[in-house]
């Protein structure tokens, strides 16, 4: 019996050790395979990118020679034309799809390295990139339904419960959330264009100013008992706002992903594409759209000029009113130029294309 | 001469487009070779991971088989630490090195995929991890120079030209340093962690109670006149031991180097370990380390009592010197407990080094 139980015993553990060693053998090979792979593709890579720097100089090169041959009268228009829409094309394959994962990024991304360090957010995976698109998108559905909910929650509470006058830390706990969601929206927007969306720039800015903002209303002494309500204003005023905000960013998701798939569809926009802002809106849906966004511009800049007169009048005197107040009237006025830059690229757009279809019916009618 | 003209500019004509077809061709071409790149490498990625998964499974399976095997007699104990160390050295093969970026991460990061989304920022390449890393140390260099000067500021320019009576401003400022300097070690050290460091998860703990504590200073009044200087004894406190803890911030970063530099050389610690907080020292410097450290945890643990008890005796009687005050009581309980097992680990292993170096000894001797 003794016997057998070790015979047994050793047979345990030969079989144990083989497989040990048999795992010991496959992380070897494993590792190996896992080397070369990665030196294999950071190799390809390198040269994918030699290739594309090489294509992308060529191409601006032949854009100014087109120029240039225009000018001196050695191209007409007409081929000229013809040929640079060759080369849009030729730089579209360079910057989009599956190339743009190995061009050189322009956008280098201050904001991200002043967060995150050196680390690349950029996907080369498609399906991470729309995995990364549809959580901005969802994050900000979520984000419009807090920004209806918290202020009218405040708002709501200061009539029943609070007989008029807001206590400081519930308003406190919104504005850290607010300073949060906006430093989660802009590094959300900048790792959407380094992965090659073409996010508007002044949103990410607005962005940068609604963050300083935020931080800037924390500082904000919210209570002070001896006639709060003329006081609390200001604070009052913003919250209106922000609930008006809410429901125009409401719209504007349900509208802007709409819009999104439609140009998707018909092969206008790329699928990292955000339209952001005003930028949004199906046709019919833009003129209900432009109105509220117009509306909510022009209450942002009253709000900012109202601090402005609390602050000149002398009944609230804080350095963080004059300030808040500045910021709310430079984002109501960036977002307003963007708006109408955007209404009129659409109908000079439109106006194109009636244009040349009027051509094209000429044309058939020759 | 017109016609030559006219030729030239034919013959213009046809080189440039000549051109601008060959770059289309070559975009084209370039667009295929990105796309073929991308998706075998896709799958040989998935490959790799599927072997990876399956070894680490394996692994798993023999450890218990090990156990029970030794636990019935099966395997005499000098065997099975033989096989478990062979396991423990596939493992770790598994987990480090280029297979590493191949093994899916067991760390979700719940902190970056709130700030970030879902984007990845595990970096596959080494020279890109150690860029990170590098980074990061950079970044704590700058950042304790930065914790030791403003403090530092603040209460020179309080005696010399404020009076005694610090101004809101500029302590608000330094209060949003702080939170965008924690938010940015949080992240940098969350992302550490998920290209394979072995931060220990204390310090991230540490610096999320750290940005809290930040967010709730900013809510804080600083300034009321009547008798400032006894209101602003927190304040003034927290900022001495600002200064002492920059003091031996710059003393971890170089010694905490040296040591990293060292134990890589041994080949104890991986390119990618941090020794943050209180596991520098290379020997003797530890020694003088330690001290600084505990007299610091001790000063921490001083100040929140000093707000908690400013708080109970009604001198100030807001919830954020109450919140300030139990804050720091946490961290320097935290930071002193894990001090104190780091030092217990530490001479635990050397103990066992010792020991072991006689049994070589004796076993020599024989």
């Amino acid at each position: 019996m003794g016997d057998s139980a070790a015979v047994n015993g050793d047979k345990t553990e030969r079989t144990v050790s083989e497989e040990v060693s048999r795992v010991v053998e496959s992380a070897k090979l494993l590792q190996d395979s896992a080397y070369s792979l990665i030196s294999t593709s950071s190799r390809e890579e390198d040269a994918l990118r030699q290739r594309a720097l090489t294509l992308d100089s060529t191409i601006r090169r032949l854009r100014s020679s087109i120029a240039s041959s225009i000018e001196i009268g050695k191209l007409d228009s007409k081929e000229a034309e013809k040929l640079h829409e060759e080369l849009c094309r030729a730089s579209y394959m360079l910057n989009e799809g599956d190339t743009a994962a190995f061009v050189p990024n322009k956008f280098s991304g201050r904001f991200l390295r002043m967060f995150l360090g050196p680390i690349n957010v950029h996907a080369t995976r498609k399906d991470v990139k729309l995995k990364v698109k549809e959580e901005y998108n969802s994050f900000r559905d979520r984000t419009a339904f807090l920004f209806l909910f918290f202020p009218s929650l405040l708002l709501v509470l200061r009539s029943w419960m609070w007989n008029g006058c807001l206590p400081a830390l519930p308003v406190q706990l919104y504005q850290a959330w607010l300073l949060f969601l906006y430093t989660g929206l802009a590094l959300r927007e900048n790792i959407l264009r380094v992965n090659g969306s073409d996010i508007r720039p002044w949103w990410i800015y607005h962005h940068y100013f609604a963050m300083a903002m935020a931080l800037i209303s924390l500082t904000w002494e919210i209570e002070r008992e001896p006639n709060c309500a003329q006081k609390q204003k200001g604070v009052q005023l913003f919250l209106q706002w922000a609930i008006m905000q809410g429901v125009a960013m409401l719209l504007q998701n349900r509208y802007q992903r709409q819009r999104l798939y439609t140009r998707i569809a018909m092969g206008k926009a790329r699928i990292m594409d955000v339209v952001w802002g005003e930028t949004a809106g199906v046709e019919g849906q833009l003129w209900l759209l432009a109105p509220i966004l117009f509306i909510l511009q022009g209450f942002e800049a009253y709000v900012g000029m109202l601090l402005l007169k609390a602050a000149l009048v002398g009944v609230v005197s804080e350095w963080q009113v004059i300030t808040s107040g500045i910021l709310l009237i430079i984002m109501a006025v960036g977002n307003f130029l963007n708006t109408v830059q955007i209404l009129g690229a659409k109908s000079r757009f439109k106006a194109k294309m009636k244009k040349s279809k009027n051509n094209q019916r000429s044309l058939e009618r020759l």
